[in-house]
């Protein structure tokens, strides 16, 4: 039997990266962990964050899983040396592969990063993309309302266009040519950032959705492995609360309806 | 010596019901914690909440307060009683105060609530109003956009307005005459929903702010108690983390600068 890939977040937003994911890989099992009960976690101890990443980790463990991808962005920057340490399996952040792309995709060395108020603060993305090339310039600025923005599924109009123009402004007097989204509620906006940043900056601006280059990230590294019978394209979503919104959000962020996918309450 | 009133909040929304206890009761001297290290609680369970609760209860009792102010809505909802029981002191929280200032307030029997979502989720309101009149009709909307306007200080303009018109539409549709803001961030863009109300109903509408509901219930509450020697209007801020923004978000919910105010960090 092919064994699944696990996908874990604090919360609801790694059904974004599961949504690139099947995408890219549509015939791969997924199973998600969602630790509804405790997000946010950008708040908590960087020891409470390894220690609630290692339990999430363990659970998906009992689903026989041959991959990790932790599709968290706070999770991403101080848990993954643990988790590499801990599990037997490849762990996969989106932290490197959000870096890579904007590094990638740069062509006047001046990336914008937009990203919560937690991860900007622990300077995440500039050591990543630093650690690929030191000259590039890197500003990074907290954009907290695109989170309750692609909750509501308040994703284009004027109040996030607004909400955009607010956030841009530093990235747009920096020049940058590329942004990257270091958060996983925020490709929900990425095409009101991309036309706002356009409009505003005046030139074309690549948009690099950190979900998608982790899909892509994923599907390489699974080429250098072992091959491995092909899947039914499943989907298990295993959360340790169901909140109020939790089918709007869920399906908004996933890009599917929830209807026949096995979703399910777990204590953790 | 002067015994303090503790005032206790999931986290810095609290300081907006410390600012209208200050200006109510300019001669207290008052002890706040604020449990950043682990807000929201509007997340979390019951049973979380509550052991929470009394935890930083227990904290505040170590400096002799006299009175405890629960100046969060969450913890108002689920824990009051259990506080109550456990306590020697008088335990008053936001709930009761802003609802009774509602059913007060209104000429048309039909009151909204904007409030977190977990808040209308509990339906605390409509119970605490439905108690004093249930004849009243109670309009309960949640406004998640509210808590990121507030901390970024975003409270006057077209972004907040555009906000406020989506959220009080369901209000206007009900024709209420009267709106509690049943969150402690929302009374700083009080000013922006009255207006955008007022010109969505074309009437005036009475805004309840709980904060200053809160701060009147507790002079009531004082004026029935034994004299005790009058305070110097000190105050002493404690909080379980020192979020990045705090100084700024601080500064904005109190209504004033944070110099010489004594803010320690502790761990509970």
């Amino acid at each position: 039997m092919a064994k699944p890939i696990g996908i874990f977040d604090s919360g609801l937003g790694g059904l974004t990266v599961t949504r690139a994911v099947r995408e890219a890989l549509p015939s791969e099992d997924l199973v998600y962990l969602g630790d509804t009960a405790r997000v946010p976690y950008g708040t908590r101890s960087a020891r409470t964050v390894v220690r609630y990443a290692l339990g999430c980790a363990e659970r998906l463990m009992s689903f026989d899983i041959k991959l990790l991808v932790v599709a968290c962005n706070t999770v991403s920057g101080v848990a993954l040396e643990a988790l590499e340490q801990k599990l037997s399996i490849p762990v996969i952040g989106v932290i490197s592969p959000g870096a890579s792309a904007g590094v990638q995709a740069t062509r006047s060395g001046r990336i914008g990063i937009l990203a919560t108020a937690g991860t900007v603060a622990s300077g995440a993305y500039e050591r990543a993309i630093h650690r690929e090339n030191e000259a590039i310039q890197v500003f990074a600025r907290p954009a907290p309302l695109f989170v309750p923005l692609a909750e509501e599924g308040w994703v284009t109009g004027e109040v996030p266009s607004l909400a955009t123009e607010r956030y841009l402004q530093p990235l747009v007097d920096a020049d940058v040519d590329t942004i990257v989204l270091g958060c996983t509620h925020y490709p929900l906006l990425s095409e009101t950032i991309h036309d706002v940043a356009r409009d505003l900056l005046g030139h074309d601006v690549v948009i690099v959705d950190s979900a998608k280059a982790t899909a892509s990230a994923l599907t390489s590294l699974l080429e250098t492995q072992p091959a491995e019978p092909s899947g039914t394209g499943s989907l298990r979503v295993l959360v340790t609360d169901l909140p109020g919104q939790f089918a709007a959000v869920a399906s908004r962020f996933l890009g599917a309806p929830l209807e026949g996918f096995d979703i399910k309450a777990i204590d953790l």
